[in-house]
């Protein structure tokens, strides 16, 4: 027969099977924190109409795209779980109660020339919150206390969650009539971790700004202080614009509401120089930067927009939502081996029969299973060191020898696979071990 | 602006939030039996190269994928989880520990004709224990227990799990000369639900069968015994081919350990009728029915067989399995109303406050939450009979009223949404209450 080459495309990530266990762990983490906090889970389809998918895309998105191969193009792959969020919203609105709080954890496809570190297919978690016509502030509050939530749950405690409000830029943008230069100048200035002060003036100075504005604006925007100090500073500062005055006043009720949830001051760091690529946002926004690698990048980013479905309906629909890309975190947690590997063993004994009395096992792995602890069975004839490896590369920390002798005194012979002590003992007895030694692990 | 018709396309599933919590505890259930049983989580890509998933295919399936619209049409959708779980196999061989136990749940995609029922998005939910050139035929005991446990946690307890063994009927057409029409004379006698024995008959006959042949399989296929009457009754037969005798073995092995794995005798029934289309399946085969609702088909399918990877290596490995299509029983079982509706409350209590203190309320909440009850709070500004209706539609059972009032007494306004019930009350007294609702709801 001629034979396939079984190879996994690139740009999609496949696990062994332990790392598949710690990468559910971290998944279920996640939804456990949102499902605690409130969100009901959705699960929308991973292909849309294309014209649905497609009502806003333009640009890079429309490129990145999978459709399926049909005639009329109709059918598209989804590249995120925002758009398909606003078809929901628009779609159910009748049956749906606001503010709608919704979390949806999926895969999600985008067609990037394949690199380290960059995944075609890729899970997002998402939370939102959506208002009917209008949504308090507060919820920007709750939102960065739920990621915080998450990143303590799972052991990734040196962490800050940036946080601006839009209003803030584009009020002073209005206020130095830069409105038109400002995405440039934020996308410039999003720069700055990585090409420095200097470099982001020399980079401003070629949109052929007055030089004047350009330092009043990078010394607002990339001021240094604690965070009471930067709110008591905007206060304080003599502009008149409305849209900045309201951002200033968010941006204060965020920051207090968060510490009133629970949230450590030092985890929160409100940060004028972040806004968020995308036209999207209109008010608080968030990223989340790993303390000691801020090279990752931001690892979970979102925030407060005016309309999620302008393009469905003429609903007024404002959110605040958040997304953790969440195949690039575990693929970078892996690296810097942020996640602890013990953790992965899915079975608690592994019991080897030494007899052909089946009917005299499986009683006995009822029984153990009965008592709460995870068994299996060891069928194949195998030589004891074949299983010993079964049991170690899978992280079972028992086995448990069964033959005739065992079967006539009820007993069987628990070994330990790490220190390879072993003692013949009762059933009872083997359980109340495995689950002592479970504790003590 | 011009808006776009927000629609889902049709065959694909798209839940109301209180259905997707219902949809995700039956997932849940079938992922804790699956993982409680010492199977290890798998998740590949949806996406896979379109010759390593077309290796084998032919006939329906071809007509039935989605490709990726490329040039090259080298990526296809996966239309099952058994083909990439050959891909994968092969391909980490060596990495592997066999038996090697795996669980996949995930989206599968056929471009049917959509119609009521049928999706061409869905769940399937799979098991799999691959053997390394030989598999014990206890693992066939195994799978059906598993099976058994799902249904029972699932509520669905009136069922039956149908086993047969391929090599049964194999050595049978062997004995009858039948060899090369087995494949026809099987798939018309699957109809017999259907068409009833007669009808089996007067098709049979359209083969050019020997009238006495037909009579004597017929006999044999659609016996009706209980399962120890079955078993000796095959025994006694004075058929002489190996592979009978072989698959007879089995099939009492396979009953024998799933009585001891603990499975009621009235969930087990040998059919020989069985048979599953594929040509696949060399060994055991099992379909499941619900007692009441026959005419929904095997809602739980599978069997054994000899060699799962054939076309992507040169190892021997042979497995056994079962696959259950989750998104079609749960629409099913939404249908018929066998899914209890009053599960699917997210959130214990809706804190809602009667001030703008918000700093005064949070605390609260947190308080709340820190005792182990699901809090949320309504913060937008909205009539009482809006709140109360938010929490009735997300099944929330209680309402928190907190005021002026109630903060300057630090106390609490508990409502039960049902009853309409209501007590001022402290907040660890609300706790209990919630707590102890909870229990006799």
């Amino acid at each position: 027969m001629k034979r396939i080459e079984p190879r996994t495309l690139s740009g999609f990530m496949e696990l062994l099977p332990n790392d598949q266990v710690l990468f559910n762990k971290l998944k279920d983490s996640i939804e456990k924190t949102y499902l605690g906090n409130g969100f009901l889970p959705l699960d929308t389809p991973i292909i849309e109409a294309s014209e649905v998918l497609l009502a806003k895309a333009g640009g890079e998105t429309e490129k990145q795209i999978y459709q399926i191969k049909r005639e009329d193009n109709s059918m598209t792959l989804r590249f995120d779980l925002t758009v398909p969020l606003a078809k929901y919203v628009a779609k159910n609105y009748a049956n749906l109660s606001f503010p709608f709080r919704r979390y949806q954890i999926g895969k999600v496809y985008r067609g990037e020339r394949p690199q380290k570190g960059r995944f075609r297919e890729f899970y997002q978690c998402d939370i939102d919150i959506i208002g009917d016509t209008e949504l308090s502030v507060v919820n920007d509050a709750e939102i960065p206390n739920i990621i915080y939530q998450i990143l303590n749950r799972i052991g990734l405690e040196e962490f800050v969650i940036k946080i601006n409000n839009r209003k803030i830029l584009n009020g002073l943008f209005e206020e130095y009539n830069l409105k038109d230069q400002s995405a440039d100048i934020m996308r410039i200035i999003d720069k700055v971790l990585k090409i420095g002060k200097d470099g982001v003036v020399e980079e401003l100075k070629k949109l052929e700004l007055q030089e004047q504005s350009i330092d009043q604006i990078l010394d607002i925007l990339l001021m240094k202080k604690n965070n009471v100090e930067m709110i008591q500073a905007l206060e304080s500062m003599d502009i008149q614009n409305e849209t900045f005055k309201i951002g200033i006043e968010e941006l204060k009720q965020v920051y207090q509401y968060a510490l009133a949830f629970g949230m450590k001051k030092e985890t929160i760091q409100i940060d004028l120089s972040i806004s968020r690529g995308l036209d999207y946002y209109t008010g608080t926004v968030y990223e989340t930067y790993l303390t000691k690698y801020p090279e990752l990048g931001s690892i979970c980013s979102g925030g407060r927009y005016d309309n999620l479905a302008e393009y469905y309906t003429d609903k007024l629909l404002p959110g605040v939502g958040i997304s953790i890309g969440l195949t690039r975190l575990f693929d970078k947690m892996m690296e810097l081996d942020l996640i602890k590997r013990d953790q992965s063993n899915i079975s608690d004994v592994l019991i080897i029969p030494m007899t052909s009395k089946m009917d005299a096992i499986i009683p006995i792995y009822n029984q153990v299973k009965k008592n709460g602890v995870n068994a299996m069975i060891y069928y194949e004839k195998r030589s004891i060191k074949v299983m010993m490896h079964y049991a170690s590369r899978l992280n079972i920390p028992y086995v448990m020898f069964i033959g005739d002798n065992e079967l006539e005194n009820n007993q069987v012979t628990l070994k330990n696979v790490a220190t390879f002590e072993q003692q013949t003992i009762t059933v009872e007895d083997a359980v109340k071990e495995i689950k002592h030694g479970k504790v003590i692990l």
